[in-house]
């Protein structure tokens, strides 16, 4: 099966390919879409849709994992980023995969063993699970990955508690 | 010129088509695109993003008159109404169509000449202004017409301040 995990965002989104076979992971891709912020709004928006839709075309994933927005204060932002997601989301559902989410949460508690688990521990945690020579770079490609490893985790009966609704 | 408003939502997001020429305004259409909530948040905002598109390639507008987000308290509601605010931008923005956007206050302004004119003011003058036998319904709907008829007043040189940017 490959997973497709979408750390989402607007000035920068990351992503994250595995191939989970026989309880064991396979990296094909990771990185981020940027957009720059000299840019308009609805550019950006624009790249971040067709950005999502060329991964999903070039790797076919059978799964979308999301990582759960963070709760963000400031008010343009949030308008800015949940954008960015609802954009990510509709490239996602156009391609008719199947899209689930969670939480930074259990992105940790997944890939360590624990829910308060520090950003070093997580990408310590990825970099072995997936036979990497480095932690991945930057960060928001490395919890990309992380949302690809909790979701093959989760694979099994109660699967359909993380489909996005 | 033909001009779009779109009063941005979730669950309902209004719409209004004119043509503005020579200084008056014919109704061409006007309406909501409702999306239900027993259809999950990516479907839903694939409803928006092809409703939108319909819009656009009927109607085929010259720009597109957005009213600006309100502040919402609630954060779920936020993310839900700025992912379809979201794609309904990319919807005009893969359309290369000029995109312009209004604060509400800029609209009630333009609209009744009192940029604190209450709801119940502006749909008159929307009614006025349009030659239209009575109020349009729902409240969507006329506000996406307010800010397509404040678009039409912004017309001259210092039009480009209201792009979004």
């Amino acid at each position: 099966m490959i997973i497709l995990g979408i750390d989402p965002g607007y000035a920068i989104l990351g992503y994250g390919v595995v191939k989970f076979e026989k309880g064991s992971f396979t990296v094909i891709d990771y990185g981020v879409i940027e957009t720059k912020p000299d840019r308009t709004f609805p550019e950006r928006l624009e790249l971040l849709h067709m950005g999502v839709t060329m991964l999903i075309n070039k790797y076919k994933p059978d799964h979308i994992a999301f990582e759960e927005l963070f709760f963000y204060h400031n008010a343009k932002t949030v308008i800015q980023v949940a954008a960015g997601r609802g954009v990510a989301l509709l490239a996602a559902q156009e391609a008719g995969i199947p899209l689930y989410e969670y939480t930074p949460m259990q992105i940790k508690l997944s890939v360590t063993g624990d829910g308060h688990a520090d950003k070093h521990q997580v990408q310590t945690m990825v970099k072995l699970l997936l036979k990497l020579t480095a932690v991945p770079k930057p960060d928001d490609a490395a919890d990309a990955l992380g949302a690809a490893i909790c979701h093959a985790s989760m694979i099994g009966p109660s699967l359909e508690e993380f489909r996005i609704k």
